[in-house]
Formats: C-alpha cells, sequence, structure tokens
C-alpha cells in the first residue's frame, strides 16, 4: 500500500513542536543510521527531492542532511507506522556515513547488558 | 565499545517528560520493528530482563511489552547513539509481531516519493 503524501498528511501526527521522529535505515543492508525530525516542510521537501531534509531543533531550522557534509542520502522509500507519530526512511547513504563523529552509524555505543 | 548502564546513565538525555525514543529492530533480519518510548526505570528493567519495557505516555504507565498480547520481545543488543538521546534495541521478537494491528511491523504503510 502506497498513499501520496497530500493523502498521508492528516495521519501524520506533529507533535506540540510541530515535529515527528524519523528513523532512518540504510536500504541496502538494513542498519540504522540515525534518528532525527522532521516537521512538515521537511517531509514534503523529502518527499519532492527524494534526499532527506530534517528539522534541526537546536538550530531552529530546517536542515539537508548532507550540505555540508557531503554525506547526502538518497530516499528509496519511506513509511509512516500504525500511530502515525513515527516515520521510517530507507537511504542510500552516501560519503563517509551519517554520523558526525565519523562513524557511519550515530548507534555505535554499547549498553551491556544485565 | 560496551559499557555498564550505570556508566552510560549520565550520558542518556531523557527529554523534558523524563523520555528517550527507542528504535525496535529485529535482530535477525534487520528489520524495524516500531519506536516506543523509555523512561529511566523501564530502560533499567529492559537491561535486567533482557526483555522490553516502555513507557506508555497515553497510559502513563510502564508497559512490558507482550504481557498481554505475547508478543514479546527479548533482547539481544541495545545502543544509544551519539547524542545520547535516542535508543536501538536489537530483538528477537515473539509472537505475531510487534504491532498491535497484527502486522510484524508498525511502518506497514507507505507514502509515495514525488
Amino acid at each position: 500500500m502506497s498513499a501520496a503524501l497530500e493523502a498521508v498528511l492528516g495521519e501524520v501526527k506533529f507533535n506540540a513542536d510541530g515535529l515527528v521522529p524519523a528513523i532512518v535505515q540504510e536500504d541496502e543492508t538494513g542498519e540504522v543510521l540515525m534518528m532525527a525530525w522532521m516537521n512538515e516542510e521537511s517531509l514534503r521537501l523529502t518527499v519532492e527531492r527524494r534526499r532527506t531534509v530534517f528539522y534541526s531543533r537546536s538550530r531552529r531550522e530546517l536542515w539537508a542532511k548532507g550540505d555540508t557534509s557531503g554525506d547526502i542520502q538518497d530516499v528509496r522509500s519511506l513509511y509512516y507506522d500504525c500511530d502515525g507519530d513515527t516515520l521510517l526512511v530507507r537511504v542510500v547513504q552516501h560519503g563517509k556515513g551519517a554520523c558526525h563523529t565519523g562513524n557511519r552509524t550515530c548507534f555505535f555505543r554499547e549498553i551491556e547488558l544485565g
């Protein structure tokens, strides 16, 4: 099932700040690369450009991923969850990786289980 | 790199509501199953039991995943991201799936790209 963004937007629940979390997963390997936030405008741009655009909560502005670093993410597919309050973006990751630390994934630190 | 929870807790940034988002991924297939929220207590219980425990924002209580549905999630590994504000939990999903709709993943609806 695939629906146009206009039909979906009423089902996407942006939070009190107008944001929804977006999980970014590498399409080819399944590796979860990062989580960032989108507002409606960044979601629209992501769909139009087929390239991830987020909303930076700290800088309070749109953030086209890779614009400065070159680590752009081409979008292969985009999903929203049963509650409509989380997005999943499957991408082709370019450059050295998704993380500003230089790691491929932002989830490079493990917590020991008890 | 793997560190005990006590050493990590100071690096985990719970939001103003005391919560952190937790992405749940199937360990074997890499499929992203769901996203839910944890507070410190549910994170501790998840690590101790090696089974996911979340915090339900709607019910305002701990929520041991699968307690009523049988769709429990055994934790294989647990990660926190570069900013310390998102968790990634790799699990073995039992029962019919992660989603209350009966779907295996909560991300079963696709948005058409432009």
